[in-house]
């Protein structure tokens, strides 16, 4: 075994050990703990200390001439820093979502048996260089209760560990063992972690759908993380056209690297004046269109180019949208159905019951009516904050917060009670749901 | 591609589709199916017809000389039938689990997000030859709205399939399409339909932990299962000999090949009376017992055999059990710790701050208090059944009924609104729960 290998392994066990304390820890405290965090980050001296740590980086990133959004999630400043600290306070003031009473039920007299939900244990998480994540996903994973191993972009190195130094020094305060939010700080420890299926329960992977992929081939650890993000913007035969056009254009460009972002534009043969909206403002957005024939004869001014089969298929990432004509609801929801990725869909229409059908039909985390796709977001959607959107079906769906970091254990309590002396013929069971 | 492969692909394309109609069956046609199912098991004419099959399938264990005790599962009689018929009822008149909404928000004025829960889609069961296991699954699976392949033991090939046929004239009066309830024939079906990713949501597999873990080593789907079972029963310094006796019995002989039953016990050693009870019972009931000294001393009328460290680690599903002393609850809980395939662990015990810290710090799917390990299972539970008990963390722990198969979608439904509208110095969420 390599001496990272053994390093992971050491680390990963001992945030199993200090993922019990946490487990352990009650409301109050665990509220204190994520306010104490929240000051922390304000204080004139962190901040100078993180965000001068910060400047290393952006230097770094300078030199090797990081593309302009990267460098902009890379940075820090004194707002940023206040926001994350208003988010755990956010999270602090939440409801105790950790031991909750989901089912109790009496199976017999003096026999009750009870849902509650526990932490996962130890969460490894893998993530881009904004180093704002780490203060997130330290909040949810604080108040979860889990341990969490942290991986974040190698750009954001010394911003890190400036903001995992700082973590430290307050959990050490509340007398709580500090391996419970472990920095790992380069790719081999990463993969090492992905070897302790003992020591961790879920990874969390945030990046790429190719990357994404490549962390669930490489692991026997359940990985919970969105692999594309492939969302359509449907626009229906009475789709209002400002309407419409506000929502593509907030779906395209308010954030084109954002796994909700749209990536392509069906609209019905009737909603031409709504679909010309759209182009014309994307257009407006410098959006490189992509489209079938029937978009390039609705807007030949525009000079759309053609698009291709590949493009369906195609997370473009960035200002690119490709655009179809469809005959009718059901074609558009049978496009959904073969490219998407079940992430985020959303429709545009006047008429309700056209919006139930699109509900009631798209399997999908998120389906929106008359709303951005952008707004599939945990943080939009009031879980206090997100470590990810996942787009598998089991266990968390859509945006990831503090439920998703939770499991549950049966707890029975009883006088005696054995098995074999109920059933058919023998003593029945009450199944009585108690408050 | 092979034949098997390619019709296998053609079922779970199939299953895809006719789980669409499934989904959307109103609360009361789904309860009209149920029930519908449930009278046919009991018309005498299919009564005769299923156990014609079954005999078929008794000869051919007899020829073959299968154990008794799989011989008794693969049996089936009309009281039998009628069990399985009033575990539909149950079913049908449990509450509607599918399309609940398990949170309603108002993000802002006229923009309103639910979460509504949906099935998963398509299921592929793998199980051991049990016929009565067809009817219980495709009751789940009916209930949750999920399509669902299932694979059973090849013992029970003939019983199997005449079951599936009833089941399929039945799903057929009520306009749906059979392709719903799928039955696999044989091994190399299930192998092909571990490979298809795109149209089988979830595999549930039943059978050795060797077996799930042979089938978790080869499929992208999620799977899930009990990888083993390997459960204790610790008796604490105050266990009373009487109701330890009797847990300890009940969790051992009652059912030795069943994964909630225990495999080791564990016993302070100041509850000398009560391990002294609980070994003499079990070695009266046949039970091999293995000790440590310190058990082997307690008892040498018993000819305890000397307990080694694999059988710590071993699920022997028959009627051999380890016994160790140990010194404090804490060294019970370590010993669990590190050798339990947290399934579920008991203790019994007087003190109830004693069970109180049991129940807190086990991290198992069930943890009991002065109760058998065989309470644990979906029947008992009081889930209406249950398709098998998962001992992963992720999405269902324990035993697994309609909840577990069930997942859940986010729905926003507004009028125009866009996510950039929104945020620090723009428009606030009003992020207010909604009844």
């Amino acid at each position: 075994m390599s001496d990272v290998q053994t390093q992971t392994r050491a680390a990963a066990a001992a945030a199993r050990r200090a993922g019990k304390q946490l487990a352990q820890l009650d409301r109050s405290r665990r509220a204190a703990l994520l306010r104490e965090l929240a000051a922390a980050l304000e204080d004139p001296e962190h901040v100078t200390a993180i965000l001068t740590a910060n400047a290393r980086d952006l230097a770094d990133a300078e030199r090797v001439e990081l593309a302009p959004a990267l460098r902009a999630r890379l940075g820090l400043d004194p707002s940023k820093l206040a926001g994350l600290a208003d988010g755990l306070r956010t999270l602090a003031e939440m409801p105790e979502l950790l031991g909750a009473v989901s089912l109790r039920r009496e199976l017999d007299d003096g026999l009750v048996l009870e849902r509650v939900s526990c932490p996962l244990g130890v969460l490894g998480i893998v993530f881009e260089a904004r180093p704002d994540a780490v203060v997130q996903i330290t909040g949810l994973a604080l108040k979860s209760g889990n341990a969490v191993l942290l991986k974040g972009g190698s750009e954001a190195k010394a911003s890190n560990r400036a903001l995992c130094e700082l973590i430290h020094s307050v959990v050490r305060e509340h007398g709580l063992d500090p391996a419970c939010v472990a920095l790992l700080e380069d790719r081999a420890a990463f993969a090492a972690l992905l070897e302790c299926d003992d020591d961790v329960d879920l990874i969390i992977a945030r990046g790429s759908g190719q990357f994404v992929h490549q962390v669930m081939d490489s692991t026997k650890i359940p990985v919970l993380g969105h692999a594309e993000g492939l969302c359509h913007l449907y626009l229906h035969a009475d789709a209002e056209p400002e309407r419409a056009a506000a929502i593509a254009v907030d779906g395209k460009t308010s954030y084109p690297a954002a796994c909700n972002s749209i990536e392509t534009l069906l609209w019905h043969a009737d909603a031409c004046e709504a679909a010309g909206a759209c182009l014309r403002a994307l257009a407006g957005r410098k959006v490189e269109l992509r489209g079938d024939a029937a978009t390039r004869e609705l807007a030949p001014e525009l000079d759309i180019a053609p698009v291709n089969e590949a493009d369906w298929s195609t997370e473009y990432g960035e200002l690119i949208l490709s655009v179809r004509r469809v005959e009718s609801l059901a074609e558009a929801l049978a496009h959904i159905e073969r490219y998407g990725s079940r992430h985020t869909e959303a429709i545009v229409c006047a008429d309700e019951s056209v919006g139930e059908q699109f509900l009631a039909e798209v399997d999908a985390a998120c389906v929106f009516v008359n709303a951005s796709t952008r707004f599939a977001d945990g943080y939009r959607f009031g879980l206090g904050a997100e470590v990810g959107i996942a787009t598998g079906k089991l266990h968390a769906r859509g945006p990831v917060g503090v439920e998703g970091l939770l499991s549950y254990r049966w707890l029975l309590r009883g006088h005696g009670q054995v098995a074999s002396d109920y059933g058919p013929g023998k003593r029945p069971f009450s199944h009585r749901d108690l408050p």
